[in-house]
């Protein structure tokens, strides 16, 4: 049976006229780009801390976990990066998973244990969608960052129990839900809120304890939070914080945290040092907020339609997916590396390019960047 | 609202009374611990080798690959392991992802892309169960290891493009799936065969290139095989191989692909290296038979019913989910690790220790480790 990759090549061909292949471009170590495309919002992942962290536990324990958590994956270093985790972030207790997507995946199939609906932001993550598919439990889409929508939805279901589910810096655009707001709509009417925080921690919130501290939402016990250890913590890895029974109910019956291999041990290391750094950061947060005043100030100008970013994620956007990937790739020949977001990437099915601000980038090579930026323009 | 917290707590104490409760272990670096449970089975996660090419990038590269493939997370590095383990393998193409998870729910999503009914083995990995589950697709479970019986499901929806998912040795028993007899089925009926060959690979067929090699079905093009790196490779991350057009559509459309941070570099690089040392050890893979012939002998001698293995994991059949705790529990209070694997983590209900071989191990401790099991049988 080779029809069925005749039937591929005919999608492909699809997908071509309509501008959305992709491409991989395997970059070398040193590609002495400048980086506005990446999440290693603080400048971490190279930072020789966090290298020797890595180093250190890579010598210790091998290159792998050799297991999963219940078998042979949890090492001491993954009890006390849980522990290091809870503590900043405000949570009674932490959970640490392979990627964010799996974390992702658990925590809503997990919460729908106790819900029998969900309702979801309309600009969510891949992986908070594919949670709820696969918890099989009844899902209503939300409008984006619409707090009365949302109580609108749970009011017209007075005897469910509800999980609402949203990220907090959002992955495409880099706005800011209103969660303080989406929280007293849902302990209003008994529903639990699931916030994706990625894109904030290390970036808001008091020591940089990201976009749940932020909005005084920390430890409460109707709210759970996940976030990922490759962005502002420059590692790999995803996160599930919340009260002590979900965490506990997530070792027991979690499908992928029970069933896939552990974290290696070098990686948890790598960012258990990256907590330390990240946690006393205040000038690296101060200088991504004076670096995206700087980014509005200057698109703005150059006429481009540019919201304040709520942490280090903004889009610029652009006439359709042809002259996103045409603006990405002159931009790339100048040696400035910019996100190119096209459908299905995009919430509202529209193309930008998908800006993202780095500590580590010099303050030269950003305003370089910037001009690039602009004088690619399509 | 916390009575979300309460029917938690009730949850866990039904799962206690049923000796269902999970434990998180974590394990010092030198825990001078004899490992009959990881699934390190050529020994190589604590090569020097491994643990130098590691350190080379994370060295050049620094902690994470800061992104998605599609962004900032492709390296050389990923290229080259991708090119490393297509020609081991004998496929056309590879594609690696963060863990084998979601490489398998990439695998079996994209296939339904041009089948409409899954016919997948009643013994499969969560992962796959979840692939299944997450693409929508009818899914039909299939006797285990039985190819008439999939050829009956097959004969029985003649105007359907099918997709047969099996492991080719399975996670908790470790037998061998029959490849070569499935694919005889498969083929004659246009149906298109997945193979998770993550315990085979290192393992079994010529220089470890895997089962499906091994069965003679590599680089055909209706085979498409999943691998993980964190079993023989002693690292994590996980693999689709199979036709180019499949990598394509993969690359354009897998959303666990897309939407998901690439691998560390510094665990591709250390994968790299273990691909180099397990195609030349012939030596590692007669040791791990002989190991197999003698840990079924003296399981049996001493009255288990024991299956010899397909490759490195075995399983010995336990009263209960208590008596499996307390035997493993044994075993490791006198220093040897081994698997306790109770529902729902074994496919038929039942509890047992699941035992591994690992080459690294002398063969001193594993003639100990074997005495030890026996002498803690409950």
């Amino acid at each position: 049976m080779s029809g069925w990759l005749d039937a591929l090549e005919r999608l492909a061909g699809s997908r071509a006229k309509a501008g959305l292949t992709r491409q991989l471009r395997p970059r070398p170590a040193a590609d002495f780009v400048v980086d506005l495309a990446g999440n290693d919002y603080l400048g971490l992942s190279a930072h020789p801390q966090v290298i020797e962290g890595s180093a250190r536990f890579l010598d210790a324990y091998g290159l792998g976990a050799t297991g999963s958590r219940l078998v042979r994956g949890s090492t001491e270093a993954h009890a006390a990066l849980e522990s290091s985790l809870a503590e900043w972030m405000g949570a009674p207790a932490a959970l640490v998973f392979s990627s964010g997507y799996l974390a992702n995946i658990a925590a809503v199939r997990g919460l729908t244990t106790v819900c029998d609906l969900i309702v979801s932001d309309a600009y969510n993550h891949a992986s908070l969608i594919d949670g709820c598919k696969i918890s099989g439990t009844r899902t209503i889409v939300a409008p984006h960052n619409d707090p009365a929508g949302v109580a609108a939805i749970l009011d017209a279901h007075p005897g469910q129990t509800a999980l609402v589910v949203t990220e907090s810096v959002f992955s495409v655009d880099g706005d800011l839900a209103p969660l303080a707001e989406l929280h007293r709509v849902t302990s209003a009417r008994g529903a639990l809120l699931l916030v994706d925080d990625a894109h904030a921690l290390g970036i808001l919130g008091p020591r940089g304890a990201g976009g749940v501290a932020a909005a005084g939402l920390a430890g409460l016990d109707d709210v759970i939070v996940t976030v990922t250890l490759s962005k502002s913590l420059g590692g790999a890895g995803g996160v599930i914080a919340g009260p002590p029974q979900f965490i506990r109910h997530l070792i027991d019956t979690g499908r992928t945290f029970i069933y896939d291999t552990a974290l290696p041990p070098a990686i948890v290391g790598g960012v258990q040092a990256a907590v330390s750094i990240a946690r006393a950061a205040d000038d690296r947060r101060a200088l991504l907020s004076s670096r995206a005043a700087q980014i509005v100030s200057r698109l703005s100008a150059a006429g481009f339609a540019v919201v304040p970013p709520a942490a280090a994620v903004l889009s610029v956007p652009a006439p359709g997916p042809e002259a996103a990937v045409a603006w990405a790739a002159d931009c790339r020949d100048r040696g400035v590396a910019v996100g190119c977001f096209r459908p299905p990437s995009t919430p509202d099915g529209t193309s930008r390019l998908r800006l993202t601000l780095n500590a580590g980038v010099p303050d030269a090579a950003f305003a370089h960047a910037l001009d690039v930026i602009v004088e690619c323009a399509p």
